[in-house]
């Protein structure tokens, strides 16, 4: 049978564009023994990707021109030669940026449908919510009372990161884009205070306004003018978790770095860079927990949900101008009925 | 009886001036019953006293316009109505900038002559190599065969954080201001590499150079175009203990930070800023184990002594020229003869 995926055409030099992608027609082999045939179902675009679109590698191997994307994906088990993935089953893996695979089954996850919707395995139960919820207790640590800044606050990862801060306690401040965002925050999310980066005029007196109290730990997707509005108000002993620095991705060139990392000496601040891929051990602790509170109503999550696979691409583009609330994730075809219902 | 001390006369903008302070007579008082009266010797002029100069209080109490200024100072127990401190005792205190002092002996300590010259305790066994030797042990955590970076490397913390590092096994990097340091740093502490970063045209090419295998961590004692240097060839899980920014203490304004600080994020680096005087429960431990390298000639060290309290000042201000190779010491008097001659 024929399938289709998305490849890499190009290498950009600063934003990405449309023709850095080619989708193309492929044939689907049967699978052989030990081989499963899926049919993706939902695909994950990240902001991460950018990185891989690069020659040079970084921690996430490099995309190579003219072979296939990858990613997180979420699928249906059609055809099955594997005992441990019967037809019917819902499986995750690194398959993403195409419709169907075939594999035998390595680094393929089966999914309980009973915790949540298919695609929150992409989003709040998936790698953005886990990459959240890590850098919060471990780097983050913030204590009941303290104040919690965090950048990309309506994506996927900064919006778990949000309530998590909620449900310890904080007072809880997130930037986002956009005033429907913002709104989203504080009405939906129970943020104390959101802040459109777009339209604060002054940043620093933004982020001071909204921390009267300074900054105790900040949580940082974006890079920028924010993390140098937080290093100006840190308290002292306060911890920032590097996560992501979006609004750089796509300069060749580095902006200026914080003029306040100055006060990081004084004020014995914690500053550290991570990578969730080092701490795959620690999944199942985060489901247990992340998954209760979703399931008892104290987790909220949105989704951007894009459909098809030649729209992959507009979807993968929009996270870099902010086009999402919550998870940014691209439908490739239908949920199958429940599992009682089949 | 007359002694002399360093007032602060004015709170300075940018640079200290000499005018910023005043040399006064002063009445010392006849110690009362639970009082010593100390006789100063030496006296310590550190970077981290310009952060005093200022109204803003930082982790240090700021020192007050018309009252004396303060820090680290061995002196000799004149006269005692404390038997803690017997006459002729040899103590350390934070009553420097004076020549005498009467205090009932909160916060003194007394010094053991057999392990060191008293000047060192003030430099490689007093507070700048102790806060060598945290930082680097609980930040830098350097390992064998390593890369490790120093700024301000031929400074009283820097020269310890070398030798500490060679110690250790690792490829040491220092950074200094004369080609004199430089060679002290190479041919008498055993630096692998030293870079004048005043001849160095482009730094970051120099530490580069310097750096085939990249930084594994970095002790950080200057800031600017150092750092921003080694966070472009940072390793993966870098450590970068922030201790101080000599070049910014003196600015009104900070200078744009490390454009490279985008790069802690896919390299998992940590970044931390501290003070010693947070950790003063570690000093035994660091007295045991460098007071023993320095017996056994492992570690050197070097001090440029200034003579006279009427000096002070001129020392102090030397410490942002760079005029001081090791630790920058203030003699205010001679030694007593050595224990056993008296």
């Amino acid at each position: 049978m024929k399938t289709r995926e998305v490849l890499l055409a190009a290498r950009p030099t600063g934003a990405p564009r449309p023709a850095d992608f080619r989708l193309v027609d492929v044939e689907v082999p049967e699978p052989k023994p030990g081989e499963i045939l899926v049919r993706n179902i939902y695909m994950s675009v990240d902001p991460y990707m950018r990185g891989r679109m690069n020659e040079k590698q970084t921690y996430a191997q490099a995309w190579q021109i003219g072979q296939p994307a990858d990613g997180r994906a979420v699928g249906e088990v059609m055809k099955s030669q594997n005992p441990r993935f019967p037809v019917g089953a819902i499986v995750a893996s690194n398959l993403g940026w195409r419709e169907h695979y075939v594999c035998n089954g390595e680094g393929v996850l089966t999914i309980d449908r009973a915790l949540a919707p298919l695609s929150a395995f992409l989003g709040v139960l998936g790698v953005p919510g886990f990459t959240g919820w890590y850098g919060l207790k471990e780097i983050g640590r913030p204590k009941s009372g303290e104040t919690l800044v965090v950048s990309g606050a309506a994506g996927a990862t900064g919006s778990l990161v949000v309530q998590i801060g909620k449900i310890l306690g904080c007072r809880v401040v997130g930037t986002a884009g956009t005033d429907d965002k913002c709104a989203w925050l504080t009405k939906q999310l129970g943020a104390d205070a959101a802040i459109n980066y777009r339209k604060a005029g002054d940043l620093a007196a933004a982020v001071r306004e909204a921390c009267p109290k300074g900054v105790d730990a900040y949580y940082e997707n974006v890079g920028g003018a924010i993390l140098d509005a937080v290093l100006a108000i840190v308290n002292p002993f306060a911890r920032i978790a590097l996560c992501g620095m979006i609004s750089q991705y796509n300069m060749s060139t580095p902006p200026p770095g914080p003029a306040n990392i100055r006060n990081m000496v004084g004020n014995r601040v914690l500053m550290q860079g991570f990578i969730i891929s080092d701490h795959m051990n620690r999944y199942p602790e985060f489901l247990a927990e992340v998954g209760g509170w979703l399931n008892a109503g104290r987790v909220k999550y949105e989704e951007t949900i894009i459909d098809g696979l030649d729209r992959a691409v507009t979807a993968f583009l929009g996270l870099f101008a902010g086009d999402n609330t919550g998870k940014m994730i691209v439908r490739l075809g239908p949920e199958p009925a429940a599992a009682g219902a089949r």
